[in-house]
């Protein structure tokens, strides 16, 4: 499956100079979203994944269908103020500010064995911030999944490389 | 299934007097989201839907794994400014103010059947505009499907009396 495909550039998105990976056109073919299911669930069936994490808001796509596939718990992980009982949260630095993440603080236990999702790996600020959330719960990172990796940016060897890290799609430069 | 017994209660969510309707904790119950995917994957398998449509975000969670069950396209509908192809949009009325919904231009053509996919159902303001966003497009809302109704808020027969809408749990009263 050529997922490189299905993923669609638009150019000066959000911003000028910025080419945006577009999933929505992946989406929009199951044959190539099916893919993306498929995989998943042949490679954390059977690890004793005890539930997936989801980040918002792309993530939330991608990771119900395989909390669904795996018939496990789904645990949204998401921007200040939108999750309604107590959090936890997370404050990690961007290129210019911070910005912030959270989860419920009921949301994982000791022991859970979690799965992250998410669309895209750019620099993996969002996903060490989520990383350090479910720690902070007492579970355990298994894996950080994603559709894409911007490879050329080397979250692998910098912010996440204390974590098992996969990507169905690669981009090596930008 | 007892869902209501899965959804939480936050009390003074966003706003002092508002007692939101977690779903959360129906997520954190695979028996609980298992019995609505069920439920959804039985009642449109068959009937020709084309897409799932689902409104940022907590009907990602909820639509995705319904358009991955029946194999079809998953199509977000998104606040303003975070799809980043072109966009048609919509703006709906707010009890103060407006607010916005858009859909990509080129996600949904003439002869689409969707069902349009939510959380929650509240006045129906946010499913009304997704429903004109889906007919500006050339395609037709077969039926619009919540986990949630507030019923006492009469969305079926204001804002959404040209539609054809389903729900799994209804709540009479405040």
């Amino acid at each position: 499956m050529d997922l490189k495909a299905h993923i669609r550039d638009v150019p000066d998105f959000p911003k000028e100079g910025i080419v945006f990976k577009d999933v929505t056109t992946l989406l929009a073919s199951p044959e190539a979203s099916q893919f993306v299911w498929d995989t998943w669930e042949k490679q954390f069936r059977g690890n004793g994944i005890t539930a997936v994490v989801g980040i918002e808001s792309r993530g939330f796509i991608f990771g119900a269908p395989l909390a669904d596939r795996l018939k496990i718990p789904f645990v949204p992980v998401r921007k200040p103020g939108k999750l309604p009982a107590k959090t936890i949260r997370r404050e990690y630095a961007l290129e210019y500010g911070t910005d912030c993440v959270e989860i419920h603080a009921d949301a994982l236990k000791a022991g859970d064995r979690v799965v992250v999702i998410d669309d895209l790996l750019a620099t993996g600020g969002t996903a060490a911030a989520t990383g350090e959330l479910v720690k902070e719960l007492g579970a355990e990172v298994m894996e950080m999944a994603f559709v894409i990796e911007l490879s050329f940016l080397k979250a692998r060897a910098t912010k996440l490389s204390s974590y098992r890290v996969s990507s169905l799609v690669q981009y090596d430069s930008e």
